[in-house]
């Protein structure tokens, strides 16, 4: 690694949530390094959250305009732009950036309109630039493994797809009690004029292309509102045909009570099935046709190329692995914090393990093995 | 935050699992700052390490002794060490940087022996230095949510605890074909006296401490070393006492073929039972006597204050969630890569979702939309 | 119990599959006597399955006329006629039965037409007849407690349903390899026009009537045959309007590898969600809006009196479990009809549990309580 | 069948349950045939038991010895007898039984004490009787394909074997409210020495020797009771040695919150895993070290002979099918009885599907039918 690529953000002030998320995608692997933001239209928000992230105070900026225009002239400007706004301001954030050359990391979904989308396809494509759109969901190893099954045609030609996307937090009207997640969804003007049909319908239908390689031919959908007085769609119910005979099904809701972010999609060949659940992400279920469903981990030997080159750690260890491991660094480092200073530190959970559990540790092996070699006879404790 | 904090690493050079690990850890919060370390007995490997992480080629030290010196000598050195080498050299290594009085985060076991242990914690005490065993599990949200309704009380008093951590990995004698991960596992020079006791063992004997505060009185044990030639246990029952009346047993194995890494423990008291297994770490199962079993999920409002303050997304996105989003980054990335550098790039998997895609996902909106309109006409997708 | 009630059945003859398990229903509970039986077209078929089901040799019958005809002048005559053949004979025997007053208990689908079915009903209702069609899944006893769930108001008023069925063995054209099963499903004259929708399709669509009381108002269909050649359709989408307001789809498919016969309802109301799927079918899972997923098992104190109602053994104890019991009791049967005639038995599975496994038993129990009164020590086993 | 085998029962009256269990077991292969009883010490409660169960009267008899006497007399005597009281009973019964000469099916565990159990023994060897103890899940399909599996070789030699059976339903002490099932169960004069060890860790002993073949060679044991009062163990751990060098463990408990009847048996050896779960009794899990988990179905080509030979119905339909279609033909019972008794009948339930549901399910195929042959347009239903 020559250097880190430097790394702005539109969005992503206090109280927003998936610019949040995609701060910890960006740190992970410690490719990149966040230097300038303008993550609020209100400025104080803004300058409180650079701050906070360590960034110069000069390149926290009131506006994106003036962010694009200050970034592209400075000779350590940023590589690439991460927009994590509400819907509507994708496009337009995402326009002035591109105009100055710098590559893009877009939240989905990218626009109001597939028209407004084309504009912007059209700078894309004329400063050559890196446009990402964060359909995260392509990201997960397993479903690179399913892509990879489908390509090399271990499923035969597809028959059948069926997708779905049940959540069920706007069971009730939580756009009328300050949510601020659920205000901007709900409004047209912020969302476009896509309910849930754009805000994870949008997920489903992705994946299925990401997955299969097929593209839609025709649909038939029947959108509803339950929610009286909501001005969006919050259910959907939507058949498919694909260009080359398959037929399918997308069903997405966020009134469905007892679904938190259900996503599922399962893919049916001549010769075989698959199965992946968004909540259950480390596994592949893979049916060849005759014989047992087989259950394909994440970092096993079975999963491919594709799966593994996004692995990070081995198979049996879910992903949340890795949060785990950061949970007691950052227990940590709130007493260290405190330490520096000088303030005193209070943590009402006290959970990261520390030298005195390692001695116990270190007991429980001396004693098990004082057993074990005596004829496993109760041996008492220290 | 002031500032972040300055950590150093020794271990964790080329071919070493566990210090990635740690250090995907310290980076996902943002709270720390890699700027030291020595990261292999084999200089050369230990430069290309630091290198690749961007380190300053003057805190890229030959050994920990010189590490611990110079840094603890500079004004802007570090304030924290993380060991994660082989577990023999958990102990030297930490004396040499808590006498330097530097905080340390080590990786479990602590020591080869509790003899070994306690002269560390008389060391750390001394110099009040902040001490963190990585018993990564104790990290984990639903894992303190279970040590929170014990607490509270919730299940009365306890019965049983019954653990079991089952893995298959060191079924045949891979330590023989050049699996660096099983050869010192299975050393008694560089893992101590106990196998799969230490590995994994101490996770679940671990676990049970940290959820119900339970400590063990009394211990009967029999272990046992399947693989012919092995010289450490690969298999353990132990039947467990504890004070105050309850019992329990741990099972550890390294030859149970089908398991990964499948830590499961439950808890039965007067009042209720708790249910955590690792491979599915988001949801707590509790069940109050004579009621059906509830499933509660990390980020729901069923998880508690314990559980809240360390979780970082909502229910139903299962912790990789992170993962899948910081591999479309990290996708990003080596496209990025290879422009500044230069170079063409073909990535096999051109997996990232691009601004055609984003078109495409405005067409499906626009397409359900006008079909649902039309009462369910079929409309084409162009 | 004054007396049994007397049964007779048409259909259900060597390779039949749905007769046998007919016969095992009216045996479960010891309420009907099997007494008269036309089981084949084919006489000798019929005579052969009558014979080994013990009955009289005289009330094995050439045709059904000829059975419906001696049996309702018989003063012991049979009370009800069982009808488990192909589809399209279900209304004329149906109806000759009928005509002689004798109650009808009889498979699905009904008929090959609505047009056929109320020209039997008028018969039923002029003789007012009981009349039982057997969609089996509503005797499910988790399925009757989610019905007086609904009933009772738990979820609310209703949005959302969603029914699937999906099956895989026509994923090949198996009906052309002499397999029965599939060859009349398949054929549009002794199955009637619908193919997967009338085999599976009435079933999702029967349960969903059942446990909402629901009626559908219109719905949008794309059905589609997938293997080439075949006559009836194997694939289908369905969505569905309900009258006051709901919405809902059915997919039910016969080549989505993988599922067995994967019958799956989900419910979805104002205040509640539920959850069946006939391959688990010991649970319902009830969400009330804002709390944990809880699972409900059949027989517990959480199953209600509609489902205690039918419910023959406590939770936790699927029903399989009278199938295990049955099969120790059949095993011992088959040496015990050798010995009746007199045969050599070779039972290649030698499986029940004999005296000598009772004695193990109680040397088990004795060697674990002399090992636990002298503190667990090591007992040999003889 | 050249005739049914003529059965009695001991034991089995109103209020007892394992009697009934035996009861449907015996009938639902229609080998046999109930013809005598002495179901109660109570000859009331027997002989309304026997009536209701449609048995002359003169095959009620007040005492077990006065049935022996009579039945082993007549010509029509019954074959065998089903001995289903609680255990002390078990062998004097099966002594007088078995001392006229009439074979034995017996309720498990078999005796008070090996002693008792060698001298029914030698009755039983001397009169050549056949004689099959009821450890029922030794009858699941897939438990008996584990064993195939194994005999076979599969697993190679075998390392570990892991079994628990946990139930809560002793969590409190129900024994003093009048429930039936614990009083006998908990006292140690019907029980025997053993409480939880002998009721149900005789069935995780019984279920390790039928499926692995092995026999222990010594066992280290801790019982203890948890209930305050209590007389027998409510709580077991037990390490096992088997010979040929195997190691396990059993968990017995009667005190775990949230397990109804979670017996659960796991299997290691040196190529390959097994796992099974008898609340989940249609699925075996095989893991071929190295591969993936396959899911072995009951009924599938993937379940061998062993499994098939006692398995009724297809894959993908648990078991409780035939019980949810025994609940139709038991419903429609009820309404006929009513009617030969011309009393009213008011079915609380009124559940099974009638000749109106089969005329929706005629209206849905061609709904469904006109909507798709017209390309989805949504089609009024009736």
């Amino acid at each position: 690694m020559e250097r880190k690529i430097r790394i702005g953000m539109v969005g992503g002030g206090k109280d927003a949530f998936i610019g949040g998320v995609h701060r910890i995608a960006l740190r992970l692997d410690g490719y990149y390094e966040l230097v300038a933001g303008s993550f609020s239209s209100n400025f104080d928000n803004s300058k409180e959250t650079g701050k906070n992230l360590g960034l110069a105070e000069d390149r926290i900026y009131k506006t994106y305009q003036e962010m694009a225009e200050k970034e592209s002239a400075r000779s350590d400007g940023i590589d690439v732009v991460s927009i994590v706004t509400p819907n509507h301001l994708h496009v337009p954030i995402a326009k002035i950036f591109a105009n100055k050359g710098i590559h893009i990391i877009c939240d989905k979904p990218l626009a109001l309109s597939s028209e407004e989308a084309i504009d912007l396809k059209n700078i894309v494509e004329n400063k050559k630039l890196i446009f990402a759109l964060t359909h995260n969901y392509t990201g997960y190893p397993m479903v690179r493994h399913a892509r990879s099954l489908i390509q090399k045609g271990d499923l035969g030609s597809i028959r059948v797809i069926q997708a779905e996307y049940p959540q069920d937090w706007l069971t009730t009207k939580v756009e009328d009690n300050g949510l601020k997640q659920a205000e901007w969804r709900t409004d047209p003007k912020r969302s476009g004029e896509g309910g849930c049909i754009g805000d994870i319908g949008t997920h489903a239908f992705n994946l299925i292309r990401f997955i299969t390689g097929l593209e839609v031919d025709e649909l038939s959908a029947d959108i509803h509102t339950f929610v009286k007085g909501r001005l969006l769609d919050d259910n959907a119910q939507i058949m498919l045909r694909f260009k080359k005979g398959a037929k399918g099904a997308i069903w997405s809701s966020q009134v469905a009570v007892g679904n938190e972010n259900n996503l599922k999609i399962r893919v049916f060949g001549e010769n075989g099935g698959l199965e992946w659940k968004q909540e259950d992400p480390n596994y592949l279920y893979h049916t060849k046709f005759g014989h047992p469903t087989q259950r394909i981990t994440r970092g096993s030997n079975s999963a491919g190329k594709e799966a593994n080159e996004v692995t990070r750690i081995p198979s049996g260890h879910p992903e949340g692995y890795l949060e785990g491991f950061a949970n007691i660094y950052s227990d940590v480092c709130k007493v260290l914090f405190a330490q520096i200073n000088k303030q005193n530190y209070e943590h009402s959970n006290d959970c990261y393990p520390t030298i005195y559990d390692g001695i116990e540790g270190m007991r429980f092996i001396e004693t098990v093995l004082e057993s074990s070699k005596n004829n496993s006879k109760w041996v008492r404790f220290n």
